[in-house]
């Protein structure tokens, strides 16, 4: 099953289409995390609004609230969430590792307590498949190990061959409940480019429809995680899409699409918004910041986001200095919708073969920084 | 300075409207709180499209954050929150009470620590009348003295009285500045009928465009509050706005309605909202409720509110059991749109001489519950 169309490359980077039951993904593209079946502070339409075409549903916490087999009898996450449009959902590896109060992994499953009762679950290959079908997903991830870096080699290859391993089950398990969907293997292999070179090669040779780069920004610096990429983007089929997970700045998504990756997600937009911090065309803004207490300007009148360009700096600062929902909601939605605006640039300046210098141009208005103080 | 136009009455049941510079508020009206300049967890744009002519500030709140000289130079309040239609703010004094660290009050003003920095302020009837002009208020209230219930006769007669000679402060302070806009004086008087009737012919001596009944839900029984409501109402002149501070349910709502009240304002749908309790024509749901969890209904599939029409009570569940400010978002606008709905009936009810037979028909609704559980 072919679901990528490359429609341009620039040197590495390129531009494309993922076909999906629920519509396309125009890559570069950046997916919003909607962790507990929403995009927190966010109306679905706004989502939508912002220019997102797909947003991930976490498995890990969806298993646990409401429950897969309760969402599957409400008919489904796209439903039970009212986006009607493409859902990619994570195998819940990489929450089990991170959030999880206990957790074991053997051969055949990874054991875990849940953080909110402590209840216990046993993930297998087989079981976050099924639990990926029944919430209806576009787009299944492969249960995986990731390892926190910095870490032993013989720990990130056990992990990754693990990985290797579940990927073959995964793809079992999903072959006869497919139906349009499409399941993407995961690259592990941390920091070592061995590993990552046998984890791509192997994974390329079992015919995925897409591939996932995992295991990235868990901790190392950027430069090693962009020298992953450009280890493992190459051995990857030009004919398929690639999707960095977990990744990241709005300088992190240019220089991995600069290496050819073509699908994020990433926590940032929304959790920053949540906490007074924009990401904009001027770099980060920190709006708790008492110089924009009494400047009536927009946050950034050129921005193609209403909340950006409606409410004064002053206002969105009082709103994030008394802690009100608002606040929260109207970053929330700048910050999505800067991320959008970012992989649509991409897009279009990939398209008319200018990717370096829009992405130069992009990085000067960082460097720059924010409007001078009125 | 004539402001209301009464169109209609059934009983003592009135439908009118009130003309402010930002437009008219048609009574009865409910007026959603946006305390600290925003209608917690809504856009301003949905607050308007749930049907309010107005939304009341809080001035207690807006003067310690961010400050009335601060709004006033960013081009007022309807500016600075991006509603452009009608504002009311209350004058402080009850905030005062119920949320200052300390406070002392003398004949001349109130004096109270911040509840967020402990800074002190002092609160004169100038002061307060200064600050709703800085804030460019439509309606402002006088500043008077509310004491909760119950409380000794003295206590009550003493805050009475002094509220008189602050209203009179207040409206010489408010002549020079008035531009339009509107000072409404707040009978006072506890549960005591007869300090009730000698504040409400004192202020109606007076001549102010409005008047607002305050010191009522402070703890008092509702058939206390319908008391006073009998003997206040009366007594007011009937070609001027009635405005009932800080109420209330439904049910307080359309029994103050059938006593002659044109204006509300209250937290309750807001907070309760945040807090899982969703107001409809089945009475009070509390959506966190288990048997909410697998129900694939919508929350009303009558309601003339998106939000209640959209999402399954079992999506609503999950988002108040996980917290999400998703829940808080939909529940708050489910129930300003409902407190909105039932406003806009009592207008049409009274305009059809139905009054009684609709607020009958809308409490035999709560009185039946909720839907049957599937
Ligand atoms: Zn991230
Ligand atoms: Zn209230």
């Amino acid at each position: 099953m072919k679901i990528y169309k490359l429609n341009a490359t620039d040197g590495a980077a390129r531009t494309g289409e993922v076909a999906t039951p629920h519509g396309i993904i125009r890559t570069p593209a950046f997916m919003p995390v909607g962790t507990q079946a929403t995009v927190k502070g966010m109306h679905p339409e706004a989502v939508r609004e912002t220019g997102a075409d797909v947003v991930l549903g976490n498995t890990y916490h969806l298993m646990l609230r409401p429950g897969a087999e309760r969402v599957a009898a409400l008919g489904g996450l796209h439903k039970f969430m009212n986006w009607p449009h493409v859902i990619l959902t994570d195998s819940g590896g990489f929450q089990v590792m991170s959030l999880s109060a206990m957790r074991k992994i053997d051969e055949n499953a990874v054991t875990f307590r849940s953080h909110i009762d402590g209840s216990t679950h046993v993930l297998t290959p087989e079981r976050a498949i099924e639990i990926q079908t029944l919430l209806g997903s576009d787009i299944v991830m492969q249960l995986d190990e990731c390892v926190r870096l910095p870490a032993e080699r013989a720990e990130v290859e056990k992990a990754m061959r693990l990985s290797l391993r579940w990927a073959e089950r995964c793809q079992r398990a999903f072959a006869p409940v497919r139906d349009g969907r499409s399941l993407f293997a995961i690259v592990q292999g941390g920091d070592d480019v061995a590993l990552r070179e046998e984890s791509a090669r192997e994974l390329n040779a079992m015919d995925f429809p897409g591939y996932a780069i995992g295991g990235l920004a868990v901790g190392e610096p950027q430069e090693v995680m962009l020298r992953m990429l450009e280890v493992v983007a190459p051995l990857l089929p030009a004919d398929k899409p690639r999707y960095l997970m977990g990744v990241g700045t709005p300088d992190d998504l240019l220089k991995a699409v600069a290496r050819g990756i073509d699908m994020f997600d990433c926590v940032m937009p929304t959790r920053n918004g949540r906490h007074g911090l924009a990401f904009s065309r001027f770099g980060p803004i920190n709006l708790k910041n008492a110089r924009h207490a009494d400047d009536p300007r927009p946050f950034d009148e050129e921005s193609p986001c209403a909340a950006a360009r409606t409410y004064s700096r002053a206002y969105l600062h009082h709103l994030t200095k008394t802690n009100e929902m608002l606040g929260a909601i109207l970053l929330t939605t700048i910050n999505i919708a800067y991320y959008q605006e970012l992989m649509a640039g991409a897009r279009a300046a990939i398209a008319a073969k200018a990717f370096a210098s829009f992405a130069d141009g992009v990085a000067a208005g960082w460097a720059a920084g924010d409007l001078p103080t009125r």
